[in-house]
Parts: C-alpha cells; structure tokens; sequence
C-alpha cells in the first residue's frame, strides 16, 4: 500500500515543482548570462534547489519501490513461499470456470481478490463477485475453476513473461460462495476491502457475494525445469 | 518498442549521471559555503547541468509514455476498436484450455502473446507453444479455449483492475495448430518474434510451435452496463 500510495504523492510534488520552475522561467536564460549580482545569485540557488528535489524525489520513489521488492521476493528454492508470495502481492489474477453459454468451454475472467490483509495472507484468493457475471453464474452450476497470477504486474520480472525466470503460478480447485455471516465470510470481506476499497462502493444492488478457491492442485512455475510440485499442504503452511 | 525502450536507456544514463555526482561529492558540501572562487564557479555550474540533465530525462522518459498511450486508446463507444486495442497492446495474457490432469477442470495459463507486428495486428492471438506445457497438451485434445487480457498491464487504468471502467477482454473460441511451413505459419512466427524477440532463443529441443486462437464469441467490459456485444466479424475488420 506505502509503495502504490508513494507514486501519485511524489507525481503531485514533482508537477508543483515544475510549476515553480516554469513561473520563474522568464529570467531563466539571463540569469546564464551573467550571475554576479546578488539577485541572480539567489535565482540560481532556487533553481539548484529545485532540480536537487526533483532529483532526490526520483531517486526515493525508484529506490523505495526497488527495496521493498528486495525484500519480499523469496528464494526461488522456496518454492511454497515462492507461490504465496506471488498470491499476495498481486491485486488481480484471472478465474477460470466452464461455460454455460459456450457449451463447457473455459472462460478465463480478470478479477480482483485478497488472500488477507498485507502481510497477514493465508494464501486463500478470496473474490468478491455478483451474479451478474458470467463467472459467477458458471461456478454455481459447476465449481471446478483455476486462478492465474503473473509475476510481471508485480514488475519483478527481467525477461519475457513466458520465460520461467518470470513466475507463474495456477491453483486449480473449486470455486465455493461463503455463508453469508460466517466468520470466513467477515475476514474475506476485510482482506478484500483492505486491498480494494473501491469495493466499498461497488452497487448494492447488484448482489455481491465473497467466494473463495478452494486449492486442489499447484502448478508454479519460478525457473527453468517445468512445473514445481508443492503439495496444497506445504502451500498453506508457508508463509508469504 | 520504443516506449518499452526508453526506460532502460534512461535507466543507464541517469546511473551515469548518479556516480558522475558521486565522484564530485567530496567537495560538495565545501561549494555550499563558499562559491566566490572561478573553480567553485566551475563545480557549480557542473552540478546544474548534472541536476538539469536528469530532470529532463525523467520529464522526457514520463511524458513520451504518456502521450503514446493517451493517442492509441479508443473511444469507449468504439467496442471493436477498443477490443482490438487491448490485444494489440499487450504482450501476455492467460489462456484457459479444458485440463486433461484435473478431470476437465478450466486450466489457465499466462502465455506470452502476438497479433502482429506492432500497428499491424489483425486481432488474433498467435501462441509460441511446447508440448512440454499442459496447455498444449489440452488444447491438442480438446481445442476449445478462451485468452483473457486485462488493460492493468497497459498501464492506463484509473481505478481498480476490477472497476469496469478498466477494460478486460476475454476471447473464446479453439486453440488450434497451424500447419508447418505454411504463410500464415511465416506470418504468426514473424509477429510473435518481433514482439518477443527471446522467443528465438527458446531451446529447440522444447519443439516449440505455432498456435491460434480462432475467435468465435468476444466477451468485452470496458465501461458500466455488463458486456458489450461484438461481432467476430466487426472485431477483425475493426483496426486497432
């Protein structure tokens, strides 16, 4: 959240600065010219200060996003933790369930989910859905369904998104609504809220429920050498 | 290409730049107190042009991505064109086959992906796949498949992934094997190796081959009201 919330502060900051710049800009190329007197000495400390913040701004937000990134992506050997980290910090995937309206074909369907709050994931993708959906309507008459993340939205990956060094990661189970009230419910319901707020306001009328993937298979892919096995198990027990 | 190109010669140049300012660090403090003498002159005059130098580079670097993108997305109200521009400007998606491992279970995978040469896509997803991967073996069974794009990657969403007004698309149909040697073989190979130029260098003995999806339902959502209804036949004559 710190990292996604640094972006637009530091966008505002910078475009103030380049305003401040502008503004001051008609004295811009005389003050080249000459810098002697004591006013010109002055508009060329303020422009100095002005590109070392913007400079400073820069080199933050990069260094910032690339340490938390740093830190969190586990040792490709820990495959387990390998898997969940890609689950909990990825903010949307894609749910694919079996077609009524195209005779059983897969649909594959982008959506949001949570498997907790940050840092406190179980490693479950949660999924908050409405009946006006086809996935939904799917997964009600026939709950088998896989989820699919990506490493690449998490911008960790160097080469292309089809190369194993990228990870990859789908959990292939049943897609099950939660009994409305249960705790389950209430705690997938903060894990989603937490990171989508804007679910918050999403129509009332439109009927949304929380669903959940319950795991029945792991196909993790995070280096050369096919599919990594973990058990659902040893997937669930890791931690992120 | 090009936009994709400008970060990390940016990247190199302002790291140039960064151990440029290193390397003069050791007097800087020192030109703060004093800057009266023709060498501190000098050394201040260095570090505007250093400062200024990276701040161009980033406005250069954030301003060229923007305007690329805000002239290729298409108006909402163009459904086709706005189907076509999701597929043309992302280079990965997930591609949902029918599991022959989990009893027919929908299998997502993320896929690396082309619909020709940048600018000229005809809007059907070619595929550079292995035997090795589940996928391939499922489709060769049973060809029904969907491929799922979301314009999260694009990088043009405003709200969340989730939120209508950030487009999905996703295309079913069957994922078929174009015949060896044949010109739309040629055609699909030149288009996936110019968006993804690794792919040439994809061990051979993987036998790698050419895949289409051949489109037969367009399910997309890119503004409120459910999904919009679009013909195959004006999504292909549509130009992206």
């Amino acid at each position: 959240r710190l990292r996604q919330g640094l972006k637009p502060i530091s966008g505002l900051v910078k475009s103030t600065l380049f305003l401040f710049l502008f503004l001051s800009s008609s004295s811009f190329l005389n003050s080249f010219r000459s810098s002697q007197t004591q006013s010109m000495e002055l508009q060329v400390r303020l422009r100095q200060i002005f590109f070392f913040s913007f400079f400073l701004l820069t080199v933050l937000e990069h260094s910032y996003s690339a340490r938390i990134l740093t830190i969190s992506k586990p040792d490709r050997h820990d495959v387990a933790a390998s898997a969940r980290w890609l689950v909990s910090q990825n903010i949307w995937g894609v749910l694919s369930t079996l077609s009524i309206e195209h005779q059983g074909a897969p649909f594959g369907n982008v959506v949001s989910f949570s498997d907790g709050l940050p840092g406190k994931g179980n490693g479950i993708p949660y999924f908050y859905l409405t009946s006006l959906d086809p996935t939904t309507r799917n997964a009600l008459k026939d709950a088998r369904a896989s989820f699919t993340v990506s490493e690449s939205p998490i911008g960790t990956c160097k080469r292309d998104p089809m190369d194993p060094t990228c990870s990859k990661l789908t959990l292939t189970g049943k897609l099950l609504q939660l009994d409305e009230g249960s705790e389950e419910e209430e705690v997938a319901k903060k894990a989603l809220f937490t990171k989508h707020p804007e679910m918050m306001d999403w129509p009332k009328g439109h009927d949304f429920r929380v669903f959940k993937l319950e795991i029945i298979n792991i196909f993790l892919i995070n280096w050369y050498g096919g599919a990594k096995s973990i058990s659902v198990d040893e997937y669930l027990r890791s931690k992120s």
